[in-house]
């Protein structure tokens, strides 16, 4: 971790900087998978998982015996876990369902908002190091609230064409039963344009690696959706003389884990605290199972000595970190100056890894900055907000005379005549 | 108007069909613009409006002395109706506003969502053919609600150096101020990167012209957000034997006149009303002084007669209409079976241009087909919802273990140890 104590205002912005990497163009390798996809659709698909997962399948879909198999496989400790988990993500989520509210704006003009689900919606799921069952939950349950009409999921399979049981179990639990073996950008291309077996979507969800982001990205470019743009994972943690440093390095390495790529900032008023969590971070370092990634990614990473928690704020806004820690006790006098962050964790005790797993709140969330201007993923990214109006004679009477005066300055006479023509009978 | 009587359901995936147009590949032009505004920015800027807007500016910003200048360019008649229009549009989207409600989600832990306005936005107005100020109201208001800390507007000046009055009188009256002369690739390049003068923005909103949504699509490649992805304005109407054929041919009308490439579809159960349409179509036509982009929009349009009102729906959520018109009597009896519409008038008085102007509810909305995953503009649209969440001691004593065994499963052995640190002590 690199250290840097009252650096100037001017340095803040470069301070601030994400680690920046060669990012090989893959637009051209997107497009050639796409374009082999729309060709040969499940054949290609076939294909396209024995060359990069070494697998030759003779079906994509799962079946509900592998899904029974899976649930065999789980430990009962693990089912209670994600079952707590869940109830937690669909409380928290369920309450994010707007009621409709009709507005009279003006005397017999009534507008309001409806929600309506996106019909179709697809979900990825990266295989790789880590089996994310816990973004099937993420993604699975606000898709479900929002009554999303096909939910399909992808993930890759294994060598031996498997895919990891924790994923199945909750895809099961929570009622998502569309899962097909497939991965990588061949993966996004199916859910863009549909084959015989995988239908197309309207949106696609989820993590993954470099070529998933290139072929999310390139998708967009033909009528689908995505959640976000997708970065490396960070958090930013504030830290007073309040702080635990034990606590403060460990919320920093279960970031720091995720990959050589991810970045992990300090930010604290006091040195002390600065240098006591750098001698903690070196001490659970090396019990990690996965230290390589964590080292790496300390390497990406600062620690920052400045004059008073409100600069730390100041800085932190000009960040807009994935994921922002208040790891001291008077964290709730700080959240209103928050502008830019996609999940806040205040105190001691609210640890990354709730909101990771258990708390309710989702862990899709913007990285790389996008915290500007994306909210993480929440039931609103799985609907659809369409607005409705009833307008009474009384109504159009009483505006029907601004929007012709409107529609003539605009020079839009049909506009004008549509309004004219009520107003005359 | 191309009339269909009773098509088989086989054939309505392909009725449903945007007419498809020969678009040129822009993102060559845009990223030379782009590059000729990072190297060059404020020079750029003046010398690309000499090219493209016949003027040689010596300043891009509008000054207080032409806004009051603008000022007394309206008619007072007219200032009303804007007023009304904003004073509709604002009640409408206030009541947008989310109350923070804080969940228990298990006990001890407690999440919520509090919103932020995002700092900064560009809202884009075109020139040409009708000076848009109504689109002024539609993006500064919920802007200006959201509490977005700077505001900034582009639009082309005129041959003269001038931008319309009716768009500099709505833009102060809703309080924004920061004004620039510059229209095109060259206004989307300045909101993206910054100049001397024009400050980048996080996220960009309003319509254009082929070169603007191009521009727009290339930015988001350089870390900006945009409002959704743009096309040509359209509207279905739903009639049956209650509806007035002359209120129809005019929405019909309103939405034809926007640009040869608009399209509109009728949709009916009663083959005497698409008749009677048809005729008041055309003589409601003649009269219109932009009767040649409607006639050529017309050619790209479609009335369909369908055995019921439930098979109109059903059409019209394989179509997903920017605007949907149900123009009958017992409108209220189909809303939920709405599934993919931006914005749905309902009934014989609610007019399309009612939308378009005053009712309150936003104009900008998703078209070709893009209402099947995208919502119209609101006041979400300028905000992101930070999640927050506070744990006590008892809260992650109630969810920690959980916690624990998922990290496990997912083989993030960090995460799990910054549970097991707080629940040892």
């Amino acid at each position: 971790m690199n250290t840097y104590i009252y650096p100037p205002l001017t340095e803040w912005l470069e301070l601030s900087n994400r680690p920046t990497k060669e990012t090989q163009d893959l637009q051209q390798v997107v497009l050639n998978v796409f374009d082999e996809i729309q060709n040969k659709k499940d054949k290609a698909l076939i294909e396209l998982t024995e060359k990069f997962d070494n697998v030759k399948l003779s079906n994509l879909y799962v079946s509900k015996q592998e899904i029974e198999e899976a649930k065999s496989l789980i430990t009962d400790d693990l089912k209670n876990a994600i079952q707590l988990a869940a109830k937690n993500i669909e409380k928290f989520h369920s309450a994010q369902q707007e009621e409709i509210k009709i507005i009279e704006t003006t005397k017999g003009v009534n507008c309001w908002r409806e929600s309506r689900g996106i019909e179709n919606v697809g979900i990825y799921i990266p295989g790789g190091t880590a089996p994310l069952f816990s973004t099937v939950l993420m993604l699975g349950i606000p898709a479900k609230l929002a009554n999303c009409k096909n939910i399909t999921l992808c993930t890759p399979p294994n060598k031996e064409g498997k895919i990891n049981p924790a994923i199945l179990y909750t895809a099961d639990l929570i009622g998502i039963n569309t899962i097909y073996k497939i991965g990588g950008i061949q993966a996004i291309g199916a859910l863009t344009f549909g084959t015989e077996t995988i239908e197309k979507v309207d949106k696609i969800f989820g993590p993954g690696n470099q070529y998933v982001t290139a072929a999310k990205q390139v998708a967009q470019n033909f009528g689908v959706a995505i959640d976000m743009p997708a970065g490396p994972s960070e958090v930013l943690v504030i830290a007073d003389n309040t702080s635990v440093p034990k606590y403060v390095a460990a919320d920093l390495l279960s970031q720091a884990e995720h990959g050589v790529d991810s970045q992990v900032i300090l930010l604290t008023d006091n040195e002390n605290i600065l240098n006591e969590t750098i001698q903690e971070l070196e001490k659970q370092l090396n019990v990690l199972p996965r230290k390589e990634f964590a080292a790496k990614a300390l390497e990406n990473s600062r620690g920052i000595v400045l004059k008073s928690i409100d600069d730390c704020v100041n800085f932190s806004n000009i960040y807009a970190p994935e994921h922002l820690i208040f790891a001291y006790e008077k964290a709730e006098d700080y959240t209103d100056k928050i502008i830019n962050a996609g999940s806040v964790f205040l105190g001691n005790y609210s640890c990354e890894s709730a909101g990771d797993y258990a708390s309710g709140t989702n862990h899709t969330l913007p990285t790389n900055g996008y915290a500007k201007n994306y909210s993480g993923v929440s039931l609103d990214s799985f609907i659809k907000k369409i607005t409705f109006q009833k307008l009474t004679k009384e109504g159009i009477q009483n505006i029907g005379p601004a929007i012709e005066l409107m529609a003539e300055a605009e020079e839009l006479f049909a506009h004008k005549n549509a309004v004219t023509l009520r107003l005359k009978s």
